[in-house]
C-alpha cells in the first residue's frame, strides 16, 4: 500500500531529527487522519492520467500518479483537521474529530499544519528532478490559497455578528463552493494528470472551468443529500439545518419563499431543537425544493456535457465525461 | 513603504474573486498581525544581501531584498497567530491576540493559513522569472516543515499529558529551540541572501549550522530575559514560569538543583500564583542562575567567533558576524 510507504518516509525525514515520542505521535495523527476518506480525489489523478496517456502506464507512472494522489488526500486531511476545529465539530467519518480525541486538542492545530507541510516534503523526494516539478509547486500553492480564501468566506458570512439569513445568495454560495471545495476537489486532480503529460496549464482554462462548474454541482447534491439523502448511503445523519449552513436548500428557499415562510425560516434555521428542524424541512416541501433540486440537475448535467463537447482534445472531453458521470445522480 | 504595496496587490489578487467585505477582512488582519514585530528578521535578509554582494545594491536588489524579508515576517505572523491559539495566550507585542479580538475567535486559524498562503503568491509575483525561484520556494517549504515540527515536539513536551519537570532536559530543550526557533529566524534569511546571490546552499552546510546554533543562543537570552530582563527593556512582563514554558532558566535549574530543590521546583513551576511565582524565582537565585547564564553567553561567543572565522569566504564571515553583534548581550 503506497499510503504506508509515503507515511514511512516522512517519519524518517532527515530535514527533522525525531525523538521516539514525536514519530510516535506523527504516525497515529496520519494514520487517523490520512486515510478513511472516499479516495475520490486520489483516485481521479491515476484515472485522468491513464486517459490523457491513452496507453498502459508504467509501474512507475502508476506510483507518481499515486503519490500525488496521496498528497490530494494530505491536503484533504489538513482542511478538514483544521475546519472541525473552527466549526467546532464532533464526528467525522464516523469517528471523534482528531480534536475531540484525549490529549489532542488544540495540538490538532500544528498537526494540520504538519499534514499540509509533508505535501512539499511528498513532492520534493519524487518529483524534484521532474521537468513539471515547479509547476506542481506553483499549482498546490495556488490551489490552497483559493481554498483558505474560500473557507475565509464561509467563515465569515456564516460565524461574523449574527445569524442573518438574508446573507445566504446565490452568488454568495456559488463563491463560497467554487473556492471552498471545487479548486482542490476537481480541479487539482486532473491539473496534476496534465502536468505529469506534460501540458502547459495556460491552456486549459475552459477545462479549468467546467470542473469548477462540476465541483460546484457535486457541493449541491451534497447539500441535497443532508437532508433528502438515505442515512444509510450516506453514512451519517445530516446536521446543516441545525449548524446554520450556507447550504443550497436554504439559498433556494429564501429565494422561493413568501413573507411568512422567510419568518419561519429566519427563526428556526440554525437551531438544534428537533422541533425547529421539523419546520424548516416542511418549508423545503412546501416550496418542493425536491423537484427545484431535479431541474437544477438535469440543467446542470446538460450544460456541462454540451461545455465538454465544445472542447478540442477526445481525451480531455473523456476525462471530465468520465469524472462527471461518477457523480451523475450519486445517492451518496 | 513595501509593506503597503505588497498588501494593495494580494488584496487584488485575480486567483480570488474578493468581495468587499472579505477584502476588509484580510486588509485589517494583515495590519493587526504582520508589522509591529522587530523586524529583525526581514533586515537581516537586506543587511546579509549587501555584505554578500560587496557592492551598493540597485533598487531593485533592495526591492527584492525587502520583498524577501517581507516574507519571513509573514511567516512569523502566521506561526505567532497560531501559536497564540495553541497556547491559549492573552497579549502578543502589547496588544490582544488576533484570536482574542472581537468577532475573531477561531476565524483566526484560518487567517494564520492565510497569511502562509500569501507568501507563495508574493514569490510568484516577483521571483517567479528568477532561476533561484524553485530554490526559493524549496527553502521555504523546508524551514516551514523544521518549525512545525519544533512547534510540536513543543506542545508534545509541554501539554501532553501530567506536568513533569523531569522531561525538562538540556537535549530535549535544544531540539525544540533549534527547529521551532533557529531555523526560520537565523538561517532563513541568510539564505534567502545566498539565493539571490545566486549560491547554491548545498554549499553552505556550516553557515547554517552555525546560524542555527546562535539562533539557540538567542533563545537561552529571550528565557534569561523573561525573568532577570528589565521589563521596561523588552516592552512586556515575562509570564515563562507560570506557563510551564521549558524555558532554559527551568532547564538549568532542574541539572543543578538538590532533591529538595527539585521538589519545590515540581511543586511550584506552572502556576499563575504569585507566591508560587517568587518561589521558583529565589531557587533559581540560590542557584546562581545569572551566573550560569554570562557564562553560557560567553562560552556560545568564543565558540561562534571561532567557528566562523574556521569559515573560508570573508564576505559571509562578515555577515554572520555582523549576526552575532547585534545580539550579542543585548539586554531586549
Ligand atoms: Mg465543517
Ligand atoms: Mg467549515
Ligand atoms: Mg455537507
Ligand atoms: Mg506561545
Ligand atoms: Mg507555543
Ligand atoms: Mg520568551
Amino acid at each position: 500500500e503506497i499510503y504506508f510507504r509515503l507515511k514511512a518516509e516522512l517519519l524518517q525525514d532527515p530535514a527533522f531529527d525525531f525523538t521516539d515520542e514525536g514519530r510516535q505521535w506523527i504516525d497515529r495523527m496520519l494514520d487517523y487522519n490520512v486515510p478513511g476518506g472516499k479516495l475520490n480525489r486520489g483516485i481521479s489523478v491515476i484515472d485522468s492520467y491513464k486517459l490523457l496517456k491513452g496507453t498502459e502506464l508504467s509501474d512507475d507512472q502508476v506510483f507518481l500518479a499515486c503519490a500525488l494522489g496521496w498528497c490530494i488526500e494530505w491536503l484533504q486531511a489538513y482542511f478538514l483537521v483544521l475546519d472541525d476545529i473552527m466549526d467546532n465539530s464532533h464526528t467525522r467519518r464516523g469517528q471523534l474529530c482528531w480534536f475531540r480525541v484525549d490529549k489532542v486538542g488544540l495540538i490538532a492545530a500544528n498537526d494540520g499544519i504538519i499534514l499540509r507541510n509533508h505535501i512539499p516534503r511528498i513532492l520534493k523526494r519524487y518529483f524534484r528532478e521532474k521537468p513539471y516539478y515547479v509547476n506542481l509547486l506553483d499549482l498546490f500553492n495556488e490551489v490552497e490559497f483559493q481554498t483558505a480564501s474560500g473557507q475565509m468566506l464561509d467563515l465569515i458570512t456564516t460565524y461574523q455578528g449574527e445569524q442573518d439569513l438574508s446573507k445566504y445568495t446565490m452568488p454568495v454560495y456559488r463563491r463560497i463552493v467554487q473556492y471552498k471545495t471545487a479548486y482542490y476537489s476537481f480541479y487539482l486532480p486532473v491539473a496534476c494528470a496534465l502536468l505529469m503529460s506534460g501540458e502547459n496549464l495556460d491552456h486549459f482554462i475552459d477545462v479549468k472551468n467546467i470542473l469548477v462548474e462540476m465541483g460546484t454541482y457535486f457541493q449541491v447534491q451534497d447539500d441535497y443529500l443532508d437532508c433528502f439523502g438515505d442515512p444509510e448511503a450516506i453514512g451519517k445523519i445530516g446536521t446543516d439545518i441545525e449548524d446554520f449552513k450556507c447550504s443550497w436548500l436554504v439559498v433556494q428557499a429564501m429565494a422561493h419563499a413568501n413573507e411568512s415562510q422567510k419568518k419561519i425560516l429566519t427563526e428556526n434555521y440554525g437551531k438544534s431543537d428537533s422541533a425547529c428542524i421539523a419546520k424548516v424541512k416542511s418549508i423545503y416541501k412546501d416550496l418542493n425544493l425536491q423537484n427545484v433540486f431535479f431541474e437544477y440537475e438535469r440543467m446542470s448535467y446538460e450544460q456541462l456535457i454540451s461545455s465538454i463537447e465544445g472542447l478540442p482534445g477526445k481525451a480531455v472531453q473523456e476525462v471530465l465525461k468520465s469524472f462527471l458521470h461518477k457523480i451523475y445522480k450519486r445517492q451518496k
